[in-house]
């Protein structure tokens, strides 16, 4: 659903997009089960970032975890979104 | 700095990198003044998202603005990327 718009605009909606395109559970609480997150850790986030998926397991998964249901919800990956960001902030402009 | 990585690893980067494009000050505090904040409403976010300057200035900019210093800081734009992927989530998947 990324369509038209600027870079950023493009990347906010593959952000969201990526979590929903992994996410499974019935409307309104979708959710990435244990599986899936790895997944999404393999596929999106290890090529650059070196996020890599046997750093996260299972320590960091249960940090993100905040409400400990075994499941990451849409605002537990926000806060690796922010958390990501960060680095790059960190890595890129020193701050 | 977007470089190689995935098409979420590149919205990441962009997240990042507009906010310094425009941001000015000594480094470490770098932030957008009233000027820079619109440039960069009107040129990245209006396009697709119809966040609209017209509609942000001056109040929403004022209420972004956490600490009232008439400028926007990264913590404080990253308060309108996390709304704004709100807003996108419930547009494109009633969440």
């Amino acid at each position: 659903t990324a369509g038209e718009g600027s870079e950023l605009e493009q990347g906010l909606c593959v952000i969201v997009d990526s979590f929903y395109r992994y996410a499974e559970g019935p409307p309104g609480a979708k959710a990435l089960d244990q599986a899936a997150f790895q997944n999404l850790l393999s596929n999106e986030l290890s090529h650059q970032l070196t996020v890599r998926p046997g750093y996260w397991h299972p320590k960091a998964t249960r940090k993100l975890d905040a409400n400990k249901d075994q499941k990451i919800s849409f605002d537990e990956y926000w806060q690796l979104i922010a958390w990501i960001c960060q680095v790059i902030r960190h890595r890129d402009y020193n701050e």
